[in-house]
């Protein structure tokens, strides 16, 4: 978009991955709720019929959140990366394709492991999904930390270190999900709860990101 | 996009949480149209037997049009908020993932209302999938109001208070059509018509996002 | 986007009610062609087979096409005007959610065509969908050449007067369709293919968003 | 987006496009993984029984992966021919919706090669798709090679030349799996993973696209 930096002659702009990123995910996060089948050919008498039928989705309705975070964090950490990218090249360009084709796996894998609740197999696929998705993201990490030329100069060795911790729950959740799972399939899903730990814990990210806070008059 | 706000050190940008806001409403505004089921597999004689097969629809048809615009207005009153932010820090992301996880239910809450028109359970489960929405909104304007760093300058006291009043109607509405709906389910839904008035009423918030009305030369 | 058009003061910038705008017609345009049922449950023997199974999808496929190009010129004809607006106000805002609400419309109107192409009614409803979409496409422009303060100033009485001479088009051409639909259903679709022939004749509309042609520099 | 390029009269930006043309391959992107068609109404004791079903969804997978890269390819193919692109005319954009319109035609081709692997002809079909996309990306570098009006600085003879021999192999790789598909239908789709190739060569494009790379100061 910004003329400057899209067709300054110094490397292709970032927006346009981006933008292809943002709606890939978009649409993955809206078809998940299509997997939550509503009771539709059947005509219900009384309202507590009907929340009988719909307590019975319940499994649904929880992988549908459970997924819909998680493709969130991802999201997160494809533009926390993102945020120090100044110009895309080839490989960055491949490794994003690549996130995206695993990404739109996804609503495929919580179809399984929605439908398939007392199995442990589809909990593995979703495990794998998830970690073939950090790997990804680390790699894109290791590409951006040694191509200063693609980056913004506030991406610091410390940043990048920060960066690198964070995709550390991003391995270790799916690995403990896969744990459980041998416990009980049901349980295993639930442990990706702990992905929304981040939200409550104040990152250091917001710092980082942040070199000085004056912001109270308009951008020059 | 703009490379200065983006990448200067003062914080991430705001633009892409609003393009997966985008991209998310519009899938889910798109997918509310499919809800309504066209008479694929039945082959009519005469326009007539079509007209009234669709007739048949007519509940589904102000179903999605409710829908579109409830989902439209809470776009805006997303859009108007952001208006005012200048960077995004980790519990606005995350009060925005919460808001979209929820807006994608809407169609979900859409289809049960439309199948089932004549229990009152449907019209409370989209009342509080409303609710639950305009909390968020209310959580995103109390940080923002909080974090002046975060936000333009014309985030004046003056235009938060303008815009809480306007999320006013955002908890009437839905609490009107809970109201309604242990006398009629069907005019339970019918109340969220009244979202639609603010269009047609010059609001101040025109005059709040616009300091000065120049606007006849070019941006310098 | 732009820092400086989004949140001088000036008003909200336009580029939010694009970006709902283009990711709605994405959609409606991708959506369009899940319209064509393939044959699924059918296994073929032959190659031959298949095909003449394909053959019978033809008026889908053109139903497809013809609809893909009628979104592909309202997207046009919201671009061209939208190319003068500099801010956004609230009947702009209303105009164009009213715009999306009946565009997405559009693929089930062309389903309707699409399963019932025997029969005039659904020729007529989307001739309907379609007169909407340019009425409001009209009430948008009057809107912009009555505000100054929301467009750019090259939006000259001249550029007004062409915008509107290409809203004409998109009136005269559902009304023949509805003319010739008394005719033959089919034939009053087949109308609709008209809408190209403005990509085959020099538009002034160039010229008008085209104030120097320097275009040699770098932007400044 | 910006609002120099966009509205300062030397034509129409090319923003707004792109948008719609990223909106479009997100959504084609998403649904393609919608045709593998999960076990939903089956119940599997074990999970070797799931995963003897889902072993006989092999092909659909393939072809999900085959499609995914394919349309990455166009859609990289399009980003980097835009790249140079500054003002966007009419013919720009009546290629642009021919190409978005076939573009939106692949997931429905992959459907047709996934549920009939066995026969050639959704094979020649799947080409055909591709060849014709191939030709409007050729058609769209030769009008920007002649319109110098329309392209930044930047797009020398020389990168004129790299990006048409980049075309090639979008012509010779479909043409190669119509060959191979006269031997086997599924092994002419697997000449597509040829696609991936450049991915792993160091292309000149990169060079092209960056004239100098100080990159380590903000921009001005």
């Amino acid at each position: 978009m910004n003329g400057k930096s899209e067709s300054d002659g110094r490397g292709m702009g970032k927006n346009r991955i981006e933008a292809l990123t943002d709606g890939i995910f978009a649409v993955a996060m809206t078809l998940l709720v299509l997997d939550i089948k509503p009771p539709v050919h059947l005509r219900f008498e009384t309202s507590e019929a009907l929340i009988d039928h719909l307590w019975m989705l319940e499994h649904s309705f929880v992988m549908y959140a459970i997924s819909f975070v998680v493709l969130a964090m991802f999201w997160l950490g494809h533009h926390l990366q993102f945020h120090f990218v100044r110009h895309v090249d080839r490989p960055l360009l491949w490794v994003n394709l690549a996130f995206l084709l695993l990404a739109v796996v996804v609503p495929f894998s919580t179809n399984l492991v929605g439908d398939h609740g007392h199995l442990q197999f589809p909990v593995l696929l979703y495990a794998a999904n998830l970690l073939a998705l950090s790997l990804l993201l680390f790699l894109q990490l290791r590409h951006l930390a040694a191509s200063p030329h693609l980056t913004a100069p506030h991406l610091t060795r410390e940043a990048v270190t920060h960066l690198q911790r964070q995709l550390i729950l991003f391995v270790v959740v799916p690995l403990a999900s896969v744990a459980v799972s041998f416990h009980s399939p049901r349980w295993g899903m639930y442990v990706y709860a702990l992905l929304v730990v981040p939200a409550f814990v104040p990152g250091r990210i917001d710092r980082l990101t942040r070199v000085e806070t004056s912001g109270g008059e308009p951008d020059p």
